[in-house]
């Protein structure tokens, strides 16, 4: 249940999209790492908040207790850990394991593939962050998938917010999940769960409100940094400051036209401790309407300083930041593009299909075929001692082989092959 | 236990060989197909004989009840069947799981890589059995191993020397597995293990020993089929017919060479019914010694005419024949060849690395980097606001990046960059 088999059409088009967010990985000069699918059981406990119920496990067959990665940013926490790496920017493409409702129209499965960006390392303040949002922006952008928006927010000036409305600290991580539905549902009920479920006041919950439902770019930025409750929250200020920071080099990235400073936004899970952000697409449902509909998150990701130093014995902090890109919500996009446009994709890269027009030829067949692969040729032929030659015409044309070379017994006897464009029937 | 984390040079490397691997198996006009991790514990039980016990279970943590995947054949016949495909040439490349005792210095790990390319459908005996032979010899010529040997046997055959020997049917796999231990421990232990845990009596051992101690190629076909107790069994002169066609088309392929007909080989899994095969790398110890040491099997395969049957509903067969590269051994050997030679694979592929030479010049630097990024070029920048010119001139030269961008007052002043080959030090 919620996985899924990949047949050849659609494992070409996973290649294809998955070569192109390798491709803009590399140009950031990322090196690739690999880590096991599984991971010791407690280097998964206690990361996840709320979600960690959806770890699959291992059943205890002596030795180790075992479970499935939930994502790839704690093994690569771990990792930096364990090898007491400092410093390194890696991608990791992979697939990772969730016990979740699967909603399989909606490409959401429990089996499925992340394509992570990271970079670890004691930098300068928002210069790695400003590069994923940077990494977001080309992946949308060269894999032409409609207008977006990327959401961006920080944890610190959230933590700020529930700070100055008055919520105590042992809720925050508990109203942050609330606040995080907000682009799901209405105010009004993220409010009701925070009153009844959570136990805020009505007076807290509202103040929130009047924070939780603004964004915008710059000038929203400098309004909250001169706004007289938050500005002496030394978290919010902190947060301020750099996301004020991180503008400007997305000014200098000439990216911030997609960038959206939003205060719901707010990603469920535990580990992140600085700027969060978030990728969706906006579709124009019609011309009437004014505000784009936005059809669901396609990257994610955030800062998160002190996931490596849960995993080193001398708690040794490595501050990290990465992306998320959203593989399988874009493949979904892309595979009803693919459809609607009538467009075939290729499952092979065969060049030439070896053929013969009479029978008795099969020896002539894989001589032929041995000396086209020896030279590096893309060959196929029929498993079939006396094949059709009209059948072996008609599955260059079904499977979109280019060329036949056909050997027949006047073609042996002058030494020669016969090549022919399949489709202008042009032979030589 | 028994599993690893790939660092960026080993998965450069790895990426290097799947790579060849890949385009060999297309070159044959494989397509690829993915399935998932997660197969369902009945698909896998009663497949792998005395080796199910290293299969992985998944925790019960309600609904259905999971495995990790064994080897990527049974998945594949599985996707076959549940797809009433008859007729497929897939290549996969995945992750496999055993609970073994892992022998990692030996390049045996708990999870490791398969790559595997099939041949399903109904066709003219032994063109596709031949045709993953001569993947085989590609592979292995390709990637420049040294000497190999590929040797090959049929189940029918060793089947018919069983019945012929006195065997009795319900001892047929169990044979078949201690037969399979003759490369690596002599034939007094395997007769051994025979008599003493098979319960065969000695003169039927004797009798097996007499034919699976025999190896040779087409003259040895011959004279088998003479044989006056083997040619009287229906299986073995139906394998030993098959053989000899087999060795037909390989000499065509001009491969032949390279291949032993070997009754000792006789592989553990249940599943195979017909040609069998494996390739082992050779290697000279010294001069003096004549025969040359195998260092253990880097590929096997086999035909599997039943498998696909066991999961159809009404039992339809569908043929297959296939290989599988043994990825993890290889890997091992390219790893050490690499270390011998003090050769440095590079982790990434940047190009240029964008550097400032003085200080306040972040903003030129990200003003540059992101120009370079979307002009496809693959560049990266330290995250710092003032690096040190000598510091990343030196990270060039440690990470084998060959060019430096380099922005100082007088290049934004006169409106040019300045590019140094860091090699040669030569400034454009």
């Amino acid at each position: 249940q919620g996985t899924r088999d990949h047949p050849p059409a659609q494992a070409a088009l996973r290649d294809r999209l998955l070569a192109a967010v390798v491709a803009c990985f590399k140009r950031h000069g990322a090196a690739a790492i690999d880590t096991p699918v599984l991971e010791l059981r407690e280097t998964l406990t206690g990361k996840y908040g709320e979600e960690a119920k959806l770890i699959y496990e291992l059943q205890d067959q002596g030795g180790e207790l075992l479970a499935l990665r939930y994502d790839l940013t704690v093994p690569f926490a771990r990792y930096l850990a364990m090898n007491k790496i400092t410093n390194m920017k890696r991608y990791h493409i992979a697939k990772v394991y969730r016990r979740d409702n699967p909603a399989t129209t909606r490409g959401r499965y429990r089996e499925f593939y992340q394509c992570d960006f990271d970079i670890a390392g004691q930098f300068d303040p928002m210069i790695p962050d400003a590069e994923c949002l940077k990494i977001v922006h080309e992946i949308l952008s060269d894999l032409q998938l409609g207008d977006f928006l990327i959401k961006v927010n920080d944890r610190r000036i959230l933590n700020g917010v529930f700070a100055v409305c008055g919520i105590p600290e042992s809720k925050f991580v508990t109203t942050c999940s609330t606040v995080d539905k907000l682009d799901k549902i209405p105010w009004q009920d993220v409010k009701n769960e925070m009153v009844e479920e959570k136990g805020l006041s009505h007076e807290a919950a509202d103040r929130i409100g009047e924070y939780v439902q603004l964004h915008g770019g710059l000038d929203l930025i400098e309004r909250l940094l001169q706004d007289p409750k938050l500005s002496q929250n030394k978290l919010a200020k902190e947060g301020l400051g750099d996301m004020k920071l991180l503008f400007e080099y997305l000014t200098l990235f000439g990216i911030t036209g997609k960038i959206s400073f939003d205060l719901s936004l707010a990603r469920g899970l535990d580990y992140y401790t600085g700027v969060i952000f978030e990728a969706v697409l906006l579709q124009q449902e019609n011309d009437h309407v004014e505000e784009p509909v936005s059809v669901g998150s396609v990257a994610g990701g955030g800062r998160y300083d002190g996931l490596v130093g849960m995993f080193d014995p001398k708690g040794r902090k490595v501050p990290c930041v990465g992306v998320s890109i959203g593989i399988e919500r874009i493949f979904s996009i892309l595979e009803q593009r693919v459809k609607a446009s009538g467009e075939k994709v290729r499952a092979t890269e065969t060049q030439v299909l070896v053929a013969t027009p009479q029978k008795n030829l099969l020896a002539a067949r894989l001589k032929l075929i041995s000396e086209l692969w020896d030279a590096g040729i893309k060959a196929e032929m029929f498993y079939k001692k006396d094949p059709k030659l009209l059948k072996q015409l008609q599955y260059c044309e079904d499977t979109g082989i280019p060329l036949a070379a056909i050997v027949g017994e006047q073609e042996l006897t002058d030494g020669v092959v016969k090549l022919r464009d399949v489709a202008t029937r042009e032979e030589v």
